[in-house]
């Protein structure tokens, strides 16, 4: 069995292992007791090392604004999108505040808003076809998980509120536009590095009394986040930085971006091949950050077949684990594959999947 | 202003300093990547090392049972509560479960129990006055948090679920009577060692089903734990279970409660030449840990006054912050103060406490 279900992003150690000493973190034993880190920061359990390691890398990208932005620190993105929700909505209203993403959306979103059955938020599925009325907040994935595609909000009607999930917004993935500037962008040290144990997520936030709240359930829920964590994503975002500045294989955006770039040509000709099969098209785009026109590569495939089959189980059966479309709010004729597979799981993928296609006809086997 | 509000355990770092190198940990920049620590453990993100040492420290300790336990890591003991609660509760149930503890209580269970208005559970307080029907959630606090009390369950009916909060049975605080063997039993490395910064708690769960439930929970809110807080809470902790084996200063049991009692016995000092302040009295008992009859002494004095003051404000007034009972379920002639404070905090408080009393007459000084 291959397990393409989660986008656990290994395939980019060996760059990390590389880099040698440049990234080693030593801790004293006495180093980072306390519960605070900065008590004149209305995010008191941020690192202000990790604050600015953000800034610098933000501007060195060209990805988002930081100027005049609280930075509220979580474990993981995954903590800070339930911080917006809580940030976001109400007690004081008589219903909960609507939660909306455009289908496909990200399947985490739909457990998060409904697994304690809150009374603040509810979560109402695809944008699209969204009409009810009142308060509503939009999360728009931009690069959008599962599909890869760059989005803007649907909705917009003005008692929206917005949170941009902002996860593959960088340069190995999609062309860097423009720096965006919205109320509220959620990145994650996971897809941006690849360091997806040390659960450090980031929020960058225009209004300070929604910082605020979403402090607040930070320290509710979890009482702050890892120091350690911390000050490692700190060194770790700060090296990336400076490597940045140089164009060969020191510059970790062009590792990681040649080896998604190869494995994407490499999965686009299997499925060439198949009548069955098809993979999303990007458009080339300038991108800011490395001054040339660049492909998207998400970090996930998001094969559709026309074959009215749930390929999730029909995968199974070929070894093959991913998820079904049903998931992401979208049909079972679609799935999603991770790009992030270590080396042999990847190649063991493309035999199998190149094995399911009749190469004769490009029909499926039967 | 001295604050002695919350309990930041920094006043043990300088034994962590004296330890020197033991303690040191080095972190690769290419390690700890993953989101998975071990795929063979339903709790998938527990680092194996944590694991043995937690188990290894309890058996040094003998405080708590771990034989045929889950072992569920959190990000610090209060995520871990929340789990406990969406883990005993069921979407099935037309009610949500009650939740209660025996007044003192901890005023973060009222905030975590309320803060999203889940559908899930609802804090009901005063587990001493609780009598509506129906299955009902008890967190047990012992030593209690904030009055130092050791504490059975009150409620005791069919339909009851126990959660033990054991943040401070350790033996600074408190004689070891009994290795505890209760359904659910959380830690916390913050009150064990000092390290509140690593957000590291742990939870023994007899009940597969339960853990399991937990370990969603986790899964759904943070995508698992810090891995660098996890290896360094390993590290520290069997550093602390080796220097068990030794009866001097390198025994942090020792170190630390020899700075509390101090404490204790100054405040007792302070106290008694007031007719209006008292502490509670604990009793002696046998710790097994040290082999000795040892008194209690808590992190936190429950100073309780006989004049009807609200004692928070009047406190503030001499400069010292501190939390008022109302906030644990108490009236405000109760405060209580945190005995973690950095000395200079601590001496401070002292003679601040010691000007409020009128040393001729025993009098609050007006």
């Amino acid at each position: 069995m291959i397990n393409l279900d989660q986008g656990d992003p290994t395939l980019f150690e060996p760059y990390w292992r590389k880099m040698g000493d440049k990234c080693t973190l030593v801790i004293e034993g006495c180093d980072l007791m306390s519960y605070f880190s900065d008590i004149s920061n209305i995010c008191w359990f941020l690192q202000p090392q990790l604050g600015d390691a953000i800034k610098r890398l933000h501007r060195v990208v060209g990805n988002a604004v930081t100027e005049d932005r609280h930075i509220v620190v979580g474990t993981g993105s995954t903590q800070l999108l339930m911080a917006a929700l809580y940030a976001l909505s109400s007690p004081a209203d008589r219903h909960p505040v609507s939660l909306v993403a455009a289908a496909p959306f990200y399947s985490g979103y739909k457990d998060q808003a409904e697994f304690l059955r809150s009374g603040l938020y509810k979560w109402e599925g695809d944008a699209q076809t969204f009409d009810k009325d009142g308060p509503y907040i939009e999360v728009v994935t931009s690069p959008n998980n599962p599909d890869g595609a760059v989005r803007e909000a649907v909705v917009n009607r003005g008692e929206g509120k917005l949170v941009y999930d902002l996860a593959y917004y960088w340069p190995q993935y999609t062309p860097i536009t423009l720096p965006l500037d919205h109320d509220i962008m959620l990145f994650t040290f996971s897809k941006c590095t690849g360091h997806a144990g040390s659960r450090i997520g980031w929020a960058l936030v225009k209004d300070k009394e929604v910082a605020t709240k979403m402090i607040e359930y930070m320290q509710i829920s979890s009482i702050g986040v890892s120091q350690e964590s911390q000050i490692r994503a700190a060194k770790i975002l700060g090296v990336l930085g400076e490597g940045c500045r140089t164009a060969d294989s020191e510059n970790f955006f062009e590792y990681s971006h040649s080896i998604l770039k190869e494995r994407w040509e490499r999965l686009r000709n299997v499925v060439k091949n198949s009548r069955v099969f098809s993979l999303p098209k990007y458009p080339r785009d300038y991108c800011n950050f490395t001054g040339k026109y660049m492909d998207s590569n998400p970090a996930f495939a998001w094969l559709h077949s026309k074959e009215d089959i749930d390929w999730e189980s029909r995968l199974r059966e070929h070894k093959i684990i991913a998820r079904s479309g049903e998931r992401f709010g979208a049909s079972p004729k679609h799935v999603r594959i991770s790009m992030f597979s270590p080396p042999e799981a990847f190649n063991l993928f493309l035999e199998r999947l190149s094995a399911i296609i009749d190469n004769t006809n490009g029909n499926v086997v039967t």
